[in-house]
């Protein structure tokens, strides 16, 4: 192992035996952890190249579990948001897809930090169940056109342990490092195509479009090298996405949005990434026919109705879908309004992130339990023009002393001009 | 620790607190091995300055016992070899500057690898004891101005368990992280100044001038801001230091050169070095008359005499210093013969270390014995004509199998050219 860390500390490339050497070393406990360590820093330092990447991801996708999805006929495509404040896309994205005919077999995570995850927003709705063998998982799958179940913990434990480290090591940004974690994850989980939603700006991990690019470029390599097909779709996630940050509240916009109702910005984003889907899938060649396929779905309520059907499916109470204020408000709320007149020139989607985890909708750590009632409703957003006193937001909590700590991240939320501020496009490149 | 370690290898400067931090946490446990190792390799990448290099070796130095060597009166020199193949400077010099008035107050080091040490040459002696305790040290320094004794274990803890992590993660080769290490042990062993040999060639861990040079400068520049001076020699290792290499074989040479007839190599590094260290200890201001007392203290046998006292004072029986012809031989010699006529062009010290190591006179791990009596006698050095089937040295085994090991290595020291070579000056250059 020395010579490998000095391998790739001296700028070399290292050939696919001692990258799948170096993964099973770490898994089996071999390697230890310190020598992994210097080995990342290397990483962060002399990168991999396109050859190297596809080699780790690989055989960290190799390290466990396959979910093997060839029961189910056609390609399989799953989509990856790679985590932004606000983002419900999955709860309106699978749905929508698959009243298109496209198969979601969607293995999903949880929430951390000022992120949320899926799987929480899921469990909000009353019964709904995650958890699943991989026989059931497929089984639903067949029957339903979709399925959003847990990741299995024996699915890529090289990422889990390779993550933790990194995480603790300042090697989490390499993006070779982060491709490979994606993607192996994706790959175990049975994708034959992925489109990926890469997520830019203040609330996402990735600060910069050149940082996206790059990342975005290293990920198609890895894909075709593989031999699957992988659409990018580099997104901003500077403010939050759509109007409702927090579990049930997420909930209800995803509904509104597959009714026809939804935010812009959501509204869209979905109708962008299902058209990618479907083309992945085979199932359009034109990207503006895709989106008119989806309008029409939503249109005709067939989206939303496969949304009941996979909330029936996995046990949940559909009743919640139907009609939306079935789901439990939180007990206090909260008015935040501008101090101060002008245009909201920026609003941050981190500082939006940390004060809805205040108020109880988030976990600080993996232990922390989660109140899918909290929660935040912007009623403004970035190009809008206030009065001082005028309502920005709302905030929902179970406890009255939440609001203090939700606050003071709302006053670093956002930042006023005199001038109307230019809007940033939503989507700023598709790569491919 | 992570903040740090992402500060490191985002390029910017650790203070003394936070590297004092990260070296009381490695010690103490508290900070893992992985988290060490990572800042190690960002360390390798990003460098330190002069004040961080400072700092780590103060730290270093503070994380165990310190030597008080306050009650011996005088400048305490201590002179330090990054180590080489024939390397017996420290048999020479220590008695030829103590017996010029310098206190020797010597921590020295085993041998490892195709390196040895002088603790193990001196061991070679019947009787000579090298562990004391450090009372006994200083009694003994105080008494005959020379004492060489073994490095306390409780010494530089943090230096023994940094150097084991460096070892197995690829960052052994930064300047500030070998000055540290060297300068902690030095400083820790109470010495107020310190001549530092460079090696640089094929037998050192250092191959450039260039490295050695800028080692050097960080050097210097760690010792000033602690108050302490240092000059650098940077010597040739290409070719072995005089002609024997193994341990009795090596006091031998040193007893021949403290007579005066030493190889001309070793002799005139011993007079440099010790001029040196006549100037750092206050003794003489001059180069060259330092080296002129130093040549007269051979002549006269006051420098042979310095031994003696020493040997006897350390339990070693000084007979076999007055009669080298009593060391034990080894069982079986076999000389080694020019394979073609020409100059020697080139021979390898790290090939010559090596074939040493397995006659026996050399550990390849921590835990193998040694075998005093085995070695090699060089006739010949680079430079010479030698005619086809000419002696060029001979080998000493106690068991005749181990010849054939050894030869393999001896076929790759000698490189052969019809022109003579030009030689490489001994010392190229002095820095302070």
């Amino acid at each position: 192992m020395v010579e490998l860390i000095k391998k790739k500390r001296d700028g070399h490339i290292l050939t696919t035996d001692e990258i799948k050497s170096i993964v099973a070393g770490f898994v089996d406990g071999s390697i230890p952890d310190y020598q992994i360590a210097a080995w990342l820093m290397a990483v962060f330092f002399q990168g991999m190249n396109d050859e190297e990447t596809a080699a780790l991801t690989d055989a960290m996708m190799r390290s466990g579990e396959l979910i093997d999805l060839s029961p189910i006929p056609g390609i399989k495509v799953d989509k990856h948001s790679t985590g932004g404040v606000g983002d419900k896309t999955t709860l309106v994205l699978g749905p929508l897809v698959a009243a298109a005919g496209v198969v979601v077999a969607k293995m999903s995570g949880r929430g951390l930090g000022h992120t949320g995850g899926t799987l929480d927003k899921l469990e909000s709705i009353p019964g709904f169940k995650v958890e699943m063998s991989p026989a059931e998982f497929v089984e639903k799958v067949l029957k339903h056109h979709i399925a959003i179940c847990s990741q299995n913990e024996r699915l890529v434990p090289a990422d889990k342990q390779l993550y933790a480290l990194r995480d603790v090591t300042g090697t989490v940004d390499n993006i070779s490092l982060i491709a490979s974690s994606v993607m192996s994850k994706k790959l175990a989980c049975g994708a034959d195509a992925i489109v990926i939603d890469l997520k830019v700006g203040d609330g996402a991990f990735i600060k910069t479009i050149e940082d996206a690019e790059k990342l975005a470029k290293i990920m198609i390599a890895t894909a075709q090298r593989m031999g699957r097909q992988l659409i990018a779709v580099i997104s901003g996630m500077e403010e939050p996405l759509g109007h409702a940050i927090g579990n049930a509240l997420e909930v209800k916009e995803a509904i509104e949005t597959l009714k026809g109702h939804g935010p812009e910005d959501l509204t869209e984003l979905c109708l962008s990434l299902g058209s990618y889907m479907m083309m992945l899938a085979g199932k359009i060649t034109d990207y503006e026919a895709g989106k008119d396929t989806l309008r029409r779905l939503i249109a005709d309520g067939k989206a939303l109705d496969k949304l009941v059907e996979l909330v029936q499916s996995q046990g949940g109470d559909a009743d919640y879908i139907l009609h939306p204020e079935r789901f439990e408000m939180a007990a206090y709320s909260k008015v935040y309004t501008a101090p101060q007149s002008g245009y909201i020139s920026h609003l941050s989607a981190m500082d939006i992130g940390l004060a809805s985890v205040k108020l109880g909708a988030g976990r600080e750590t993996k232990e922390s339990p989660i109140d899918y009632s909290a929660g935040i409703i912007m009623h403004k957003k970035v190009g809008d023009y206030v009065e001082q006193g005028d309502n920005l937001a709302t905030l929902y909590a179970s406890q009255p002393e939440l609001f203090d700590g939700a606050f003071r991240y709302m006053d670093e939320a956002y930042t006023f001009s005199a001038n109307k501020p230019e809007k940033q496009p939503l989507i700023f490149k598709t790569v491919y």
